[in-house]
């Protein structure tokens, strides 16, 4: 298995400077912020494709939104830089609210982190597959295809151990931010100095309303809708929260810092595409195939919808230009590392909420790969699956999206605002409550905003998709109360309540029971061993399959004048499983107070297709004699050559060559505060 | 998992009267003779298709090609009838061979066995759906579908452990040779005595020949062609040869007069379809959509060809009427009881292979239901690949199945021949002499005579997809042959080939360590086992993963005076294998000629979820601490209320239920002469 698991998933990592590199606030940026700063790629166009439904009329609106979002986004910058102050030790949403709100809030946002993890994954390779459709034709006409292989990709990656390595984000993360900036300023350079008319592929498109004469409540109701639409600018923007830890000293500093700077990227180049693309005349339509019209003729089934940011990008720098062509690919690319911070971002929160036994316990344990695999198969079969049901529409999916994302900053918000009331309860130093209000007043104003656009997305978006997010959410609320009723259950049973004596902890004898099929090897060892324990009484045992196999091991046993008495007992229906554990449980009949000490031999092989070939029936006995009370059950390996290597392969592994290690800030514990 | 499992496989069944009965001659006609009388429903179709290429002129030829059909049936059957005298202990054509020819000549026969199992399965859906057809329009018109369909419940059926039960397998088999044979009285009343014109629904369409004129070379290769199709009437004649153990007393003699039954009943009927169908005018066109003509022009792709004998059953008993609804019905039961021999043959040859280690070991254990569940899906995979590749067209598929049957046919008769001469050499008694003399011919004329059809098959249907099974078999020859040779490597390594104590097998003392996480029931109970072990040291060893959890645990160590001395390793990757086997390495350098007994108290859950969710860092580091030299784990398991339902539902469960229990004569063991 290693030999094939190699060919696919890649040799196994050695360490390097572990422990020792924290990130810079230069490399922390694209390690964080590649998810929010992607949103920029979808967002407008969000808004214009809302508006679009009531015709090219209602564009100019979307001035106003964007003003809106920008506002909001400065607002839940500014409150996040108080959560990144207050939790040094990483103020993710869920730690936050757990914190303040207690259990039932904590799992509420759990559940919506969780969705929004695979959202993130699902949206963000749609979008990247939908901005590389506008440069490469076979991408545009196999977008459900394409962005199935992207997946698959950033799961093979991920299961490989790919380290998430910061020079390697900052590249595409640099170029987009460049190659956004870029193109709005030498737009306004192009619009405003030289004079151009920049116009955008489908600015001679007309959009045939579908909804006209709307009253003054329904089209306040477009703008609202158009709005929440907008806000999908905002996904990603707590990342930076979680990370705390990953920065250089002084730590909440630094991420405070970022945080700011990120805003201040993403409000510029959200608002610069937004004015690009009304003054490029850019058209969209919700339903291009019905509603844009080319030359007076409806679009028709196949034809692309290029996203804005492509439109725009063609308008100023020219259609296949080399300048487009990079923007496109860093578009791209940068969308398609947003989808894989949801991989490196998942075992953080993973191991949080396993913690507080909300989820198996070995995603806790940082070395655990199999709970680490099975995080990246968890996050990527819903990913494809919703990429398959909404063939891969980015604005489809987007109203899924965004629900969760308002529901952890709303929780997240007003957590604070609790936080800061218990802090200040205590705080007596004049100055440092000062501190303590702004912090508060900041946080609570977020919160407040972001329940009210939490309200309007669901108000406006709910039958849009919104309910399946919800519905997402309670299956994840459900299971992990299943998880935690589960462990507390099991930690009941187990728990020591009544003395040890009355607890039939004590049992006065051991009777060891080797099973033995043939005098090899292995065979001999068990039997060294047994005698080593000074049990009070020493059995061998063998089961009759094959008369032939028995005879030659009583001979055996006896030319080798071996000490320990054999008996033989028959297996009626050539299994021994069934005649074992009878023999077993009569032992323990007859002393009930005993244990029975069962000793296996084995060998060990270090294939796992090797492992088909043997001990298949000594497994399957050790699993039925753990049923049996009173019964314990020790292998006494044997290696054979082939394990060796094994052992060796196992050795070349290092525990901390697993997702979300560098934002985690390497080889640093998660305290929770 | 057992609640879904018992939902789609059902209760787990009781045994019942085990091992009493065997086969009543009866009885046994239709659990081994449904596969080869099966046979009878696809074979006259054959025949016709390939003469159909030189033109309907042609057909009369397959009088000629019946006749010797015939007699290869009636000298193969008399063949066999040497065989199972000769093995009373069950003549399986690998026990023969392998008996007679030795290892290589035994493993191409169980290759070639192999193949054939997956074809039968392949073939008789087909050819089952095929016959459904001609009654049922949506099997019709969905075959592929439908023949998955069959496969799938044939695989759920048997891993569910349906008892092939002997009575339910003589309903449909002696409809269908009712049916058959009354279908042919009836004709043949019809014809001589009433003097009726019957009609086939194809007699008024006309087909292209394919090829014209062809010369006497050539038309010779064409009979040759159609026999070897025709010859596909004798895949399954062997059954009975596998399954003399199961035959009431006298075994051989019982066996022989069935086989011989089976012989003249296989003979009438298949000789009878064929003179029908070219009484009725019966026409077949290897491709219809392009050489069939009704009423001059091509059917066309939609066209659906029915089988030879539901064209005669049409023919003769008149479409839709009761009496043809009922032979379809019985026809196409019967090619699906054939299907499903397959899985009852596999395990008896599996077991046998597996026995001389060509195969994992465990199929040769009765009661392992988890190989029973390999093999059946090992069946399963392959065939329904087939079924798909070939669009479940019986014809393509039998071209490939016939190879196989005459590769084990020639090898086996050849067998008997070389089983005759060893005992001529020894026996003196002059009559016994004659008998050997005259059943050495016997198998010497049905040797010879099956070669020279293996190698007509060979020359003819090489390139029709002889050589898919051709690969077939050399694939499984491959994989059986890596087994034998692993298996010989580890039982090399394993043999006690120097004195004992030169294998460094006395260790001179134990040191017992027992791995604690919490103070609760199952850690006093590992401890209270440690002490009775009265090993030379005992140390309870943590691992330091949450600092709040150690200090508790310490805590309550101190507090519960428990008098084993406690170490706390640091785990600084919050992993616990690796500090742990480092741990025990230690002791392991310093101590080099002891024993490392590791104790793991164990909770066990009752399932596969609860699995999940506990003891994976202690399985992984079980498996880990198996592969470290000088290391005995031990698990102390502490049985949860949920595995006491586990426990019960494993004792319901009862080895004998698997498939190919009654073929093997129930609870009897199989032996090797």
């Amino acid at each position: 298995m290693d030999r094939t698991k190699r060919l696919f998933l890649g040799r196994a990592l050695r360490s390097d400077s572990l422990g020792r590199t924290l990130l810079p606030k230069r490399i922390a940026l694209p390690v964080f912020a590649s998810d929010p700063l992607s949103s920029v790629a979808y967002a407008p166009g969000e808004i214009l494709l809302v508006l679009s439904i009531a015709g090219v009329a209602a564009y100019p609106h979307s001035a106003w939104i964007t003003a809106a979002v920008v506002l909001l986004m400065i607002t839940v910058v500014a409150s996040y830089r108080q959560t990144v102050r207050a939790y040094p030790g990483g103020g993710g949403a869920y730690t936050v609210v757990s914190g303040n709100f207690g259990r039932r809030a904590g799992l509420t946002v759990g559940g919506a982190l969780l969705v929004d993890y695979v959202l993130t994954v699902a949206v963000s390779v749609s979008a990247g597959v939908d901005n590389l459709g506008s440069a490469v034709g076979f991408v545009r006409h196999n977008q459900v295809l394409s962005a199935l292989a992207v997946i698959a990709l950033l799961m093979l990656m991920n299961l490989r151990g790919a380290k998430e390595s910061g020079r390697l984000f900052a590249i595409p993360t640099y170029a987009f931010v460049i190659g956004v900036l870029g193109t709005v300023a030498w737009g306004a350079f192009r619009a405003l100095v030289l004079g151009d008319t920049m116009s955008a592929p489908t600015a001679g498109y007309e959009i045939v309303p579908q909804q006209t004469g709307l009253s003054g409540l329904a089209m306040g109701f477009l703008l609202l809708r158009a709005f929440s639409s907008g806000c999908a600018a905002l996904t990603g923007v707590e990342a930076i929260s979680n990370g705390v830890p990953a920065f250089r000293e002084p730590k909440s500093h630094n991420a405070a810092t970022t945080l700011a700077v990120l805003g201040a990227l993403a409000t510029t180049m959200f608002a610069g595409i937004v004015a690009l693309a009304l003054h490029t005349d850019v058209r969209l339509a919700e339903d291009p195939a019905r509603d844009l019209l080319i030359d007076g003729e409806p679009a028709g089934a196949g034809h692309h919808q290029d996203p804005v940011i492509a439109q725009v990008g063609i308008a100023v720098l020219g259609d296949g230009s080399l300048p487009f062509l990079c923007l496109a690919a860093a578009t791209a690319l940068v969308l398609f590392l947003a989808a894989n911070t949801a991989y490196n971002g998942f075992p953080v929160l993973g191991s949080i909420l396993a913690q507080d036994r909300y989820l198996p316990r070995q995603l806790h344990t940082r070395g655990d790969r199999l709970a680490y695999s099975n995080g990246i198969v968890f996050l990527t079969l819903p990913a494809a699956l919703l990429v398959v049901a909404f063939r891969a529409d980015a604005n489809q999916l987007i109203q899924l999206y965004i629900v969760g994302v308002f529901v952890s900053f709303t929780f997240s918000q007003s957590g604070m605002v609790r936080h800061w009331n218990r802090l200040l309860a205590d705080e007596r130093d004049p100055a440092a409550r000062r501190r303590m209000h702004r912090a508060r007043a900041l946080n609570g104003f977020g919160a407040a905003l972001c329940a009210l656009v939490l309200a309007i997305v669901l108000l406006t978006k709910f039958s849009h998709g919104a309910w399946v997010s919800l519905l997402g959410m309670a299956l994840f609320y459900a299971v992990m109360t299943a998880i935690r009723r589960h462990y507390d259950r099991v930690a009941d049973e187990l728990a020591v309540d009544v003395p040890e004596d009355r607890l039939g902890m004590r049992p006065s004898q051991v009777h060891a029971v080797v099973l033995v099929s043939r005098v090899h090897k292995p065979t001999l060892r068990a039997l060294a061993y047994a005698k080593l324990l000074r049990a009070d009484s020493l059995t061998a045992v063998t089961i009759a399959i094959d008369p032939d196999d028995t005879r030659r091991l009583t001979e055996d046993w006896r030319r080798r004048h071996i000490d320990v008495p054999l008996e033989i007992l028959d297996a009626p229906y050539r299994e021994i499983t069934h005649p074992f554990v009878l023999y077993v449980k009569k032992l323990r009949h007859t002393h009930p107070d005993d244990v029975v000490s069962v000793i296996i031999p084995e060998y060990v092989v270090g294939h796992w297709y090797e492992t088909l070939l043997h001990n298949q029936s000594a497994l399957r006995l050790k699993a039925r004699l753990l049923l049996t009370p009173g019964v314990t059950v020790t292998s006494v390996p044997w290696q054979l050559h082939s394990a060796e290597a094994a052992r060796a392969r196992i050795g070349r592994r290092h525990p901390l060559h697993v997702p979300g290690a560098v934002r985690r800030g390497h080889g640093h514990r998660i305290r929770r505060p």
